[in-house]
């Protein structure tokens, strides 16, 4: 705890960085926030309602829709302005799935446990065919298995030996973990032939999807098979097919637990035929891309800076075979939570504090990039179709950023999306300045084991459409739990995995957390942005 | 290492007991083996078949038939003499099941991962009702439940919260552990009126599976469904119904993976109609209660002590939702490569071999218990139905036991029981006369990790048959590899869990504890039997 010591009181007792000093907490709202969200917490029953009653929240399925309703309705009821759904074009078609079996039938009969991937086909109805193990990852395999695969269930995956599970499945940070963030890994540079490379071949797999998903149409296969990419009888899915509908829809496809996709295997591999039975209940609830959204609500500031933004968020969309109650529910649960703590409280911020639910965050972050480039900055378009098919950062030109008038009205943005754990710190994303004011502000948490603030960049979360564009972004450091052995994109992620204390301490600590940014004297500090 | 290395030393440098020597380790013979187990193993073409190709071997089912078909026909195939089946009286009825699905139509839909309880019966097809929890565990709750349940799925547990997996699924032991298991913890007696209730708690429980079985006819339940006794997503399950058929078949019976049986208690606790539709592909193979049969085959001794038996053995039935491979296709697979190896290695024994593939075991040992009532000793049986209800160790008065010639014949048992870790000793069952033996006999497998002799007792599988006349049987200390956090009883003891390289290790010291038995100089030394 030493290096934590050192660090708060260069925070608190000496002069710093002249933006923030540790008498900028107001104690008493934040004492009044936690007495909210510890004792009279609603947490619970918001991820409850989102995750077991309404469900998993697949991007642009109908319980998404549901979702997008239904926190509006909360987040209005609690006082709330500006509550609206916010327009992200083209975001692709609704699916859903309502039931799914395989059965193998012979060479002895066996349940097999096994999921739809999001936005393939349903069966039709129970069907059958014969296994076949063929990989179907390039335009030669494709070549070697033309018009052998019609009517077959194609196992695409090899047999993966179970790995030894040698951690234990559920983790918290100690002092010495905690530690151990702090220190800064020097990242190695990629270069310009590397970059270029990745390029390509991102543009290779986008090319190679249409063609697959024709080959399994033209071929007539009927149903496809992954393995699992956990041990232990999990289904970890996400999505396959067709998305946005712009191609062939492909064939069902399903991944299915280790120990029985081995099993199948292992019989074909003794050549033994074996009979499957299938049944993927799924279907596209519309017919062709549609235009998904994100939910926007505010607690307007009466400062004299009410024009500038402090924002929170998570997103609401998730994958289909739990409740994403993990992933990320708890983000939503948490957030939707500071804002009625904040209301509760009756916090009279000076800057306006706003909420993004996020929608397409599954699909690359989809719904906050949108948002940034609607209000904060964006890229320009590229002309070439194919490079503006690309990820901004992965085109060889990106332009110059096109800043928009909330850029310099915009102050800080807090995403939550590592399950249900608690906070330990954040991220400081190499933004020297934010260190000390982070440092002040998780001092009235340090007694709920909120402490570490480290200069790490951690990725693959809505904090980054943000950070890509030169605006403070963050995301918290978060006990890690199960979320990463039992319960990231896996049908195990429901409300069971999910932790009633620390999601109340978080809650805590975010409403903290905007608040103090939304009083701050000045807009929160900004690192320096070098557009490459 | 301290310890060992100072017991070895007792046993082999100096004068221990008069019975044993190091010397009497053959160790050109103990060479042979050891290559024959580790560098042309079969144990795995063993496990395979047996499990992934035969399948769960659930007492008296068809597959358990056809594995003591296979079996037999393997033993006969390596040259083992006397190979045949040995009738147990009354194991009762065959049951199979080929598939199981239970959806939940709503609130909302979602598929649920439930397998069926052993010798319940199937539901007919596809059903469909209303969930409803009602506790079922006494007279007073079926008095208080009657007329309720009609065409309803009973959720017969309470709703249990996850708990965090704070160990790691995997385990072997190190030096540290192996040591703490030689330290013998002086067992608290359990007083007469202790005794007395376990057998009055007992009875109750025999009397109350009629009542319910019956209770769930009468009332028309269309199902039960119970919660899987362990966490992620894991299945456990084992039998329920009746296995008998002299009472009522009771209602198709579910357990449920817990993160989706709590799913459904919270729905019934928000109030929500939750609508199951429900299929158990299950039937009892046999009208009524017939015999079931033990696997024994032998290697005849040719030796001065030729009539006298050492054996080793392994349960060949299994529960019905994995492949049984870890419990107790290791087992077999190592028991009958042990064999095998004797075979290839030309192994003339002074003593007879025997191998024992058991039946039964899940149920209570039945197997092994008439084997040793067959040609070892046996308690007589009560006059008293009730008493005769028990098993031996409850009755009030045991009587006393009869001894058969087999008695004086027998050396001693060897039993492999805790999945297919490697082994790392063995239990000494209290037998203190046999620890310099064994501590002996492990010296040319120290450098496999097999080291440990500990005077503990362990129970709960076959060697109990044999301990509980007083004849010496012994079960070995194994890694625990992930056998009690994801494989004991679950869908997920298929051959993916099994180790190939531990499976190899404990056939070679199997094989040679095998042979030293049948080539020591006098019967395996026997602790003081007391009848209590």
């Amino acid at each position: 705890m030493k290096r934590w010591g050192w660090m708060l009181a260069a925070a608190v007792g000496t002069a710093v960085s002249g933006l923030v000093q540790a008498q900028d907490v107001n104690l008493d709202m934040t004492g009044r926030i936690r007495a909210e969200a510890l004792q009279r917490s609603q947490v619970m029953a918001t991820l409850d309602h989102m995750t077991d009653h309404i469900g998993p929240r697949l991007t642009n399925s109908p319980s998404m829709l549901k979702a997008s309703e239904w926190t509006r309705s909360q987040l209005s009821s609690w006082g709330l302005t500006n509550v609206h759904e916010e327009m992200v074009d083209d975001l692709g078609r609704g699916w859903e799935f309502n039931n799914a079996s395989v059965l193998m039938m012979g060479p002895r009969p066996m349940p097999l446990h096994a999921l739809p991937k999001a936005w393939t086909p349903g069966t039709n109805g129970q069907v059958e065919g014969d296994a076949i193990y063929a990989k179907l990852e390039s335009k030669a395999d494709l070549e070697k298995w033309k018009g052998k695969l019609r009517g077959k269930v194609v196992f695409t995956d090899e047999l993966r030996p179970y790995k030894p599970g040698e951690q234990a499945d559920f983790h918290r940070h100690d002092d010495k973990s905690l530690e151990d963030l702090i220190a800064f890994p020097v990242p190695r540079q990629r270069t310009a032939s590397e970059r270029a490379e990745d390029a390509k071949r991102f543009k290779e797999r986008m090319a190679f999807a249409p063609l697959i998903n024709q080959f399994l149409v033209d071929e007539g296969v009927l149903a496809t098979v992954g393995i699992s990419s956990w041990d232990n009888g999990i289904v970890r899915v996400m999505g396959g097919g067709s998305r946005k509908g712009t191609e062939a829809d492909g064939a069902p496809a399903f991944v299915m637990i280790a120990e029985h996709y081995n099993t199948v295997m292992r019989a074909l591999d003794r050549k033994a035929p074996v009979r499957l039975r299938l049944n993927s209940d799924a279907r596209f609830t519309t017919s062709s891309s549609g235009p998904g959204y994100n939910v926007i609500a505010e607690i307007p500031g009466s400062g004299p800076n009410k024009n500038e933004i402090v924002m929170i968020g998570a997103h609401l969309d998730s994958w289909h075979t739990g409740s994403g109650a993990n992933d990320n529910g708890a983000g939503v649960a948490v957030m939707m939570e500071a804002m009625r703590i904040l209301k509760a409280v009756g916090a009279r911020p000076n800057r306006t504090i706003r909420i993004g639910l996020w929608t397409g965050e599954e699909q690359g972050l989809l719904g906050s990039r949108s948002h940034v480039e609607k209000h904060y900055a964006r890229y320009p378009e590229p002309s070439d179709p194919a490079e503006k098919a690309l990820p901004v950062s992965m085109r060889s030109q990106k332009g110059s950023l096109q800043k928009l008038p909330g850029y310099d009205r915009f102050s800080v943005y807090f995403n939550m999306d590592n399950g249900s754990g608690k906070i330990r710190g954040v991220y400081g994303q190499e933004n020297l300045a934010a260190a000390p004011i982070f440092e002040a502000w998780l001092k009235p948490f340090n007694d709920l084991g909120a402490v570490s603030v480290t200069q790490r960049n951690t990725g693959s979360t809505d904090h980054i459409a943000f950070d890509a564009v030169g605006l403070p972004g963050f995301q918290f450091v978060q006990d890690r739990l199960d979320y990463f052995s039992n319960v990231h994109h896996t049908h195990l992620d429901v409300q069971d995995h999910a932790s009633e204390d620390d999601l109340k301490q978080a809650s805590a600590i975010v409403a903290s957390f905007a608040y103090n940014a939304a009083m701050m004297k000045s807009r929160f500090p900004r690192k320096h942005f070098v557009e490459d």
